[in-house]
């Protein structure tokens, strides 16, 4: 678990890192964090407390319903028992919808009104922000940009159904672009399969700057099933800057030419050359400065 | 144009209908718009008037860019001329918005904060709902909902591109998956293809449900791709009140449970069985409605 201390206007004051005791239950892990807030805070007057959950979580409650890398917490109302234990306000959020806030804080889409954020990262989350304000839907899942459906007979998801974006432009649908261009699988032999095998989406990068045919077919594919992604969000949404951060991104040079081809095809009522696509700015910080944003909301009232 | 004096709770107390004199030029229809406004207003005080319009408009400064019912319209300031020549607030946003604005006051979304709406007609359009009010964009272009991507190398779309939700359940949609299935082409010769070419969504989804098969594959694709659209819908922006509005959701018994289908395979972190899946309520009314909900927002403060 990572944290900051941040001054109102997002300069980080300190920071601090403590490993999660998974093994140990919900109430080991409360005292880390609470003493990670605390050994952060030190003597300073601290007004509140963001906490970013990747996961399902209820914003209003404060309540965790489930997270990947935490399976003890199921229905955690994490949000009222930290704020107990550190006579402090606690916002919760998703650590997608918080990279956006971020972002749109102090990053890529500062000073716009509205963006929609996707981070490719080994799935792929999303955030929107909407008049400054993170969009959190009817049950606070909004945001789920990674499931937008390019292509009903597509790739397998992770998620269980197909064709979903995030089986192209993650990094896992990427691999396995990868290893179908190259004829490979996990039980391939030879060292040339292997070489394959121990690709990443960096490595398959840079063999695409470097004209490596399949490689370009790779991030070829994944740029228009992201493209295609992008003008579903942009015809129901009108927002006109799309941030993505994640790992992936790193590769939006080979990327955003294929998303604008889709984009000049699609967008219907709205001027494709007036969208801005771009790449996250704040790296890992995105998440903790969402979530001082988060927090700050709430300390000054807002 | 179709008028409505309209009281604050959103009784109609008296209609109008006047002819659009799209020949005689924007001055010309300026005046009919006038002249239906004063003939429904008699000696009522009236607070506002909302005007709703098929095409693209600016909302914030009243001006429709194009329409394609009044192609004399370009960059028509309509909203201030015709609060000029009233002497009264002038509200304008686009037809399928008011739908949508005008179904959450009155009709099948009465009561939930947030909803989607899809008019399924000879296109399909739409609008969004976020707490209570229309979500227009960062160009008032929002809710451009048929456009969303099905399937990137599906049928031609009325826009231009592929694979929209448009090139499937609008009414031509429908029309052009029933000349399929019964191998029929505008040119077609014999009895039995003249029977084809007159049918309507109304009379395939009547043969569908006295069992026709290729009548019930229409609607089935109709509906998949539909719930397609609906599942990126609802990732996006966790909604969980959909309506469907215009002549084809007249065939929503026949559509319903491809739609259900779709969102029980896809849906990830959001519960299908929470989503409320509702036929437009108001008919013809939904968007003079809606339009003096506009202007009752306006009239009132609001």
């Amino acid at each position: 678990m990572r944290g900051a201390r941040v001054a109102p206007h997002g300069r980080i004051l300190a920071r601090a890192r403590v490993s999660t005791p998974v093994a140990d239950g919900p109430d080991a892990i409360l005292g880390a964090l609470a003493g990670l807030c605390r050994n952060l805070a030190g003597r300073t007057r601290v007004a509140a407390v963001g906490l970013g959950v990747p996961g399902a979580v209820s914003q209003r409650r404060g309540v965790v319903f489930s997270s990947p890398n935490i399976p003890c917490w199921h229905d955690e109302p994490i949000g009222p028992r930290l704020a107990r234990r550190l006579g402090l306000p606690v916002l919760v959020d998703n650590d997608a919808n918080l990279h956006a806030l971020g972002e749109h804080w102090l990053g890529a889409g500062k000073g716009v009104p509205n963006l929609v954020l996707a981070t490719l990262g080994t799935g792929i989350g999303g955030g929107i922000v909407l008049r400054g304000r993170l969009w959190h839907g009817d049950a606070g899942r909004a945001g789920e940009l990674g499931h937008t459906v390019v292509d009903p007979d597509g790739p397998l998801c992770g998620c269980g159904a197909t064709g979903c974006v995030e089986a192209y432009a993650s990094a896992t649908g990427i691999l396995r672009a990868w290893r179908f261009e190259n004829r490979v699988t996990p039980s391939s032999r030879g060292a040339a399969a292997r070489r394959i095998l121990r690709d990443t989406p960096e490595t398959i990068a840079a063999r695409a700057r470097r004209g490596d045919p399949r490689a370009l077919a790779v991030f070829a594919e994944a740029g228009r099933a992201l493209g295609v992604a992008t003008a579903s969000w942009l015809q129901a949404l009108d927002v006109h800057t799309v941030v993505f951060g994640g790992g992936v991104a790193g590769a939006l040079d080979l990327l955003e030419p294929l998303v604008r081809i889709e984009l000049d095809a699609r967008l219907f009522g709205l001027d494709a050359r007036r969208i801005r696509i771009l790449r996250a700015a704040l790296g890992d910080d995105a998440g903790i400065l969402g979530a001082a944003k988060l927090a700050l909301g709430k300390g000054s009232g807002g």
